[in-house]
């Protein structure tokens, strides 16, 4: 079977401008727009059009490559490069990729010499950040290679939100191990949790996995612990925006929710990410700032106020996982077990953060 | 402070024909709808136009009294209740308190001489249907009464789907303890859970609070468990729609997950019921049918299509929770702890099923 027939790509880069499916509209639009400048990649991040950790951060690469080297000195060049920076790294405050692949693509500038033209580095920037996105397809599909062996044939896989390819360069985190296990012929059947207010389960992932032709039924996030009860679940798979030293984890609001419920049901319990998700500097989740999203997304269902305007809402878009509900971690490194201070280290390596 | 200026009226009796607040067009509409025969009246409670198990078992009873005598004989006049019972009785099959009402209606017809009129037993009807209506009342604010001291001053509470006057005839189960609470000048805030996929805690459960002047929050239902483990949440209260022997307990889908978390974070769990809702012929949980609704209701939000129309979709409209998850029910009997085999069948005195 041809990948390129069943995974869809989320953004690709065209020089002149970057392409990008826009996720709002999905599944009933399959609409793609282009990006010309690095505010409208930080517009388009934040009304998460383009979404999912590593997307952001591929994202948020190729949006410094929007900064134009005209007829500028390399001095003027690179301070409109720092301010597309600052406003670039400061869409979203919990996803650790975006400050990642951006502070790699501003260490080319100490790479190249000092007389160099805006023009060659711009070349350099869009070199790096193609490198970035072409990675992050290679990790991709090793987190998809590695973690596919804990998927039983038959599997039924509880999943939360969207870790497709729809949040990465191509096969996602967690998706992609669902995709190689349905690639291996393993014919997986996928719970997939709506993931309230934003739905990216129900409208990203059932359409990723009915593009691809693998089975799956949406429930509402209230469903999960009655479909581990009275259902089949052998496996829990959700990504992770952020992970530190002892395992804690940022992931889309619910995720805590489900790691308690798996623990309280016996149901083994992983989170898949790339390297860059790692953030070696924070010891615990504690440390991990916690966006909070604007009220109208949980006032709102689809197009329609569904809670009195004047009713407070609360809105946290993440909540943090504690490492020891987490059975191990896939990585494209391998899967990582307990105890996570000695096994993550080795994520640090290449992340260079 | 006047109750009636707070509290809203679910359903009228008028004599000609039923009036029900369309539950279905909250928050956004106040809309009241005339209901003039049983099938009318399977229809609204089908379609979830009114709701709530002893909203649902009051508006039932008002079916049968919608069956006018005419100009039948009395044998006639006795087959058209019959089938309209039959009707009504299918409409939804876990809440108990629609065949313990309907019941309770049909033996009005054996406690009447057998040479009486049509119009005589109309009369009879529409005064149980009557009965049945102002005990709700009744019950619900002594569920109140004996559930208020459950609440501490200042309580942060969290709630599920809508136990209110909109549920009830009037004050509500759960919400008749918080409005209680509230009457009393405990001051509480409530944590609502939106409780997908029909929302009846954003829509309506919010709507009651705002009414009524309580503080309160709108999370969604992924939100709770984070909620408990990061902000204040002093107690959990549900309601119930069949309540078992041993105390498992039918309830909105989502209420099994929050007495696991309730579990995990070691917050006290009630369900607050009248003895209506107690079904003293079953053993445990297993035993109680649990309806699917359409997929339709978690395909779409609002009223947009927020799923791949091809995707499956599972859609229990009820879980069971085990009564060994719950601290205690709140009746108007008072507080019932375990052994629940020995203390709920104070309930089955009265409820006579």
């Amino acid at each position: 079977m041809s990948h390129s027939a069943i995974i869809p790509q989320s953004l690709v880069w065209k020089n002149a401008f970057l392409e990008i499916l826009d996720q709002t509209q999905l599944p009933g639009k399959e609409t793609y727009i282009s990006l010309y400048n690095p505010e409208e990649v930080r517009e388009a991040i934040l009304a998460l059009k383009v979404r999912g950790a590593p997307a952001i951060g591929i994202a948020a690469a190729y949006g410094l490559c929007l900064v134009k080297p005209d007829q500028d000195s390399e001095l003027d060049y690179i301070e409109r490069l720092e301010e597309a920076y600052q406003r670039l790294s400061t869409s979203r405050p919990t996803a650790v990729n975006l400050n990642w692949a951006l502070k790699r693509m501003m260490r080319v500038l100490e790479t190249l010499s000092s007389d160099i033209s805006p023009v060659r580095i711009h070349q350099a920037l869009i070199a790096e950040a193609e490198r970035i996105h072409e990675e992050d397809k290679r990790l991709c599909q090793l987190i998809g290679e590695n973690g596919r062996s804990l998927i039983p044939d038959q599997a039924h896989i509880l999943t939360h939100c969207n870790t497709g390819s729809l949040a990465t360069g191509q096969f996602g985190t967690a998706l992609s191990v669902i995709y190689h296990a349905h690639l291996q012929g393993k014919n997986p059947h996928v719970w997939v949790d709506e993931t309230r207010p934003l739905l990216q389960g129900s409208r990203l992932t059932a359409w990723e996995l009915m593009r691809a032709g693998i089975c799956h039924t949406v429930i509402t996030d209230s469903m999960a612990a009655w479909v581990m009860k009275k259902k089949k679940v052998d496996i829990i798979l959700t990504g992770a925006d952020r992970v530190t030293q002892n395992g804690d984890t940022a992931n889309k609001i619910g995720t805590y929710a489900l790691s308690v419920l798996a623990k309280h049901h016996g149901i083994p319990f992983y989170v898949a990410l790339p390297s860059s998700t790692y953030d070696h500097s924070l010891s615990h989740g504690d440390d991990i700032p916690i966006e909070e999203r604007d009220a109208t997304e949980v006032r709102s269902t689809g197009n329609t106020l569904t809670t009195p305007v004047s009713s407070p809402v609360f809105n946290p878009a993440f909540d943090i996982t504690p490492g020891r509900f987490i059975t191990g971690f896939i990585t494209e490194k391998g899967v990582l077990y307990p105890p996570y201070e000695q096994s993550l280290p080795v994520l640090a390596d290449t992340s260079e953060k």
